[in-house]
């Protein structure tokens, strides 16, 4: 890849305002790393704000080979908008923040730099749900949880992101602005690439312009906790309230580790000395949502020792969905660097999948901590460790490649929602086969000259392992 | 297109025993229409019987660059299997039909050949339910229904066939066997290839194998009937309904022609007089199926003149909907030529859509009928002609091309559901714009001798009006 010469700059400059291309080297630091790690120093920073300057950017950056990164809350579990290899990074933080809801479509037209919880605010101002909630929600934008297809708790009911977005703008990696899909859930006007653009990484376009679908909210919620002796019980008592027809709005599991970090960070009640406890929240009608909370607290109580608490207030159950927020920081708390894993089993082995990260929790002596949405198989294992013992990096990389065949060997995959980016790059192969030379295909056409996010999702030659440890 | 030598069957009877191969005229006539009309002889129907021998078929095919069309039951309404540049039918008939219920999970794994409704009622047996439920459910194949995600009446409150395929092993143009997606909802493992196929009209692949995701079966279900007065009342009905937060399972219109040709073709009990009637469904706990019934009947009673109707019992239910499926065989009575159309529309364009298909009617002198999944704003406009007239044909195309561009104007699309086929089209440029061009790198990359499918869904050079009369 080439560098940005005074030329190119010159040529940047009659696109982007000058006070919106950041080029010194302390003001291009804060674009130089996301929320998983590695760090990549850009050439330079533009903060376009229309379409057109992106369609411009792009173009002058197909002319010169320059890379471009775009870049929404930088909240990236897996590197998406790291510039490993320089160039542009594509920072839409400045980008006009506008949702637009259509009530009677019941839908909302929004630009990517929305940050995604003030959809959810919006819609149920309107008496409308968006379903999909990152944990990053309240930080992390739009775009960016679409382009990572990230999706939260509330899959298990509602589905993906995926399935909430229905037209999209776009500026492709040539430059051209296209609209994709419409205003309407029947649409099978020629091949989806709304589809394929939501969960693209980045790798396929730049997103402008998202419509999604929304939903009546619901018009009631209950939420219990259960806590479990052991945690291979937890994941049963999950599977059995799924067999037993109840598809509950969530269902998060939380292991002692989490449990003793939040307790720790902060005192939230979660119940110290269980193996590991389950989140359940239904909702719906009123009277449907009571059947079902009785029904889950019977099947958690049939196992030896578990206890449920169904909360009975509004307050209580915000406290209990506030603990399973804290998670992330509180168990942040327990080293500097976090490596968060999100491979997905399908959830009948998800006491297996839980079995198997114990594993190796013990073989690689490693503080791995286990949570997620076991609802629909999505866990998350985390492995608290400081990059700079390189040592135990070794044995985390070790690990991290354990979990990734794991997942596989029980019908998983590597991503259920963190995306692939840098770090799962190396085990693409292992999991798609000759699919993922479909997958390059698309990406060599549409792409040609690799100019939108390059160095993510395909491994790169002689790949076959996760590094962690940079610059070695 | 090349034609198939003696040499080329020789090597295909390597791949397929003999009485799979069919060469005589009289075989090949079956074969050379479907749902929609037009007629395409093919050179050869091969009838595969595994994935193996697909993609050996498919491998020859490349090598001697003869066009494979594959075939469901060809219950098309665009022209998805026809066979326009002759070259191989790949007729499914003969396919292992294979289903598979993974209760815990959720899932059904089945093959491209099984009849839809047979999923239906496997998944019931088991308290499971797949909602995607087209017309043709009872004939067509899943196989067909996925490559053109034709979806039903239950889009508006369970999504559409895409929404329920998470895994594909397809065949793919050059002849490989590859796997897409897997078993669990979640899933960011690369590209989302599986929704790519899903609506591909095969162009992308064969597919062979299908993971469904299924969702508990609603406990009650609830349908009323209510005629209006007025059809755009019954428009405005279906808009209010939504806006009220109510989600029907399925919101069915039905104009007087439809009532009329049903009560002519077999009485039904409908309510002859009526300018329109609505089928409302809800679905879910009894005491919300209750209370979103009432609701229903109340919006719809506050339009001068309505009558609404609830079944009191499963019989009167099952009566009402055997209405509804009436009205394809019932309109095909008023002429030999139905040319079934599926413009949709952002649902509160409904009003204003059923105007403008009323005012085409009345321009083009025209047996234009309309039904279809109003809540979804998938309109079918239906027009009964004769293919012989080559006079009322003309007066067909330039309607048609009229409704596709009330659709455009209207925030719509070309096709809800039945694909684009060889009738859309020459009119995917006006929706898509420079979009088209993204979806024809896919195909020139995927399948570089235009093996598969060709001659659907892009426009052919010159093409900017649908012909419907053939031979000219």
């Amino acid at each position: 890849m080439n560098k940005i010469s005074e030329q190119i700059l010159n040529e940047l400059r009659e696109v982007v305002q000058e006070n919106r291309i950041l080029v010194k080297k302390s003001e291009l630091y804060s674009f130089s790393f996301d929320a998983s790690f590695g760090e990549y120093l850009p050439d330079v920073v533009l903060q376009p704000q229309s379409k057109e300057e992106i369609s411009k950017i792009v173009t002058i950056a197909n002319t010169y080979r320059i890379p471009v990164y775009p870049r929404g809350s930088a909240t990236s579990l897996s590197g998406g908008p790291l510039p490993t290899m320089g160039g542009i990074v594509l920072d839409m933080s400045q980008y006009p923040k506008a949702i637009s809801i259509d009530k009677e479509n019941m839908l909302a037209i929004v630009t990517p730099s929305v940050i995604t919880a003030s959809i959810h605010d919006k819609a149920e101002e309107e008496g409308l749900f968006y379903p999909p909630d990152p944990s990053s929600s309240h930080v992390s934008t739009i775009g960016g949880n679409i382009l990572e297809n990230s999706s939260g708790p509330k899959g298990l009911k509602y589905g993906t992101t995926k399935e909430y977005v229905i037209g999209l703008e776009l500026v492709t990696p040539m430059g051209e602005i296209v609209r994709t899909g419409g205003k309407t859930v029947k649409n099978v006007t020629g091949f989806d690439l709304t589809r394929l653009i939501v969960g693209s990484e980045g790798l396929l376009g730049v997103v402008t312009e998202i419509t999604l679908r929304l939903i009546p909210k619901p018009a009631h919620k209950m939420t219990l906790l259960a806590s479990f002796q052991s945690v291979v019980d937890s994941g049963r008592a999950i599977t059995n309230i799924l067999s037993a027809g109840v598809l509950p709005a969530a269902m998060e599991l939380m292991d002692k580790y989490c449990i003793e970090a939040v307790e720790h960070y902060q005192p939230s009640g979660l119940p110290i000395g269980a193996e590991a406890i389950v989140i359940i929240e239904v909702d719906g009608h009123e009277a449907s949502v009571n059947e079902e909370i009785d029904k889950c607290s019977d099947i958690c109580r049939s196992f030896p020792g578990a206890v449920v608490k169904v909360a009975k207030s509004e307050e209580e159950r915000v406290k209990i969905w506030k603990a399973r927020k804290m998670v992330s920081p509180a168990i942040t708390q327990l080293g500097p660097t976090k490596i968060s894993e999100d491979a997905t089993v399908p959830r009948s082995k998800i006491p297996e999948m839980i079995e198997r990260l114990h594993q190796i929790r013990v073989k690689y002596d490693l503080n791995l901590v286990v949570f997620g949405h076991a609802g629909d198989g999505n866990l998350h294992p985390n492995i608290i460790t400081d990059k700079r013992n390189i040592e135990e990096m070794k044995r985390a990389e070790s690990a991290v490649g354990e979990i990734f065949q794991a997942a596989i060997d029980l019908g998983g995959t590597l991503s259920g929602e963190h995306g692939i980016g840098i770090l799962k790059a190396p085990y693409m192969r292992s999991e798609l086969g000759p699919a993922l030379d479909l997958m390059k295909m698309i990406k060599q056409a549409w792409d040609p000259h690799n100019i939108l996010n390059p160095g993510k999702m395909f491994p790169q030659k002689g790949q076959t392992k996760v590094v962690l440890t940079q610059n070695e």
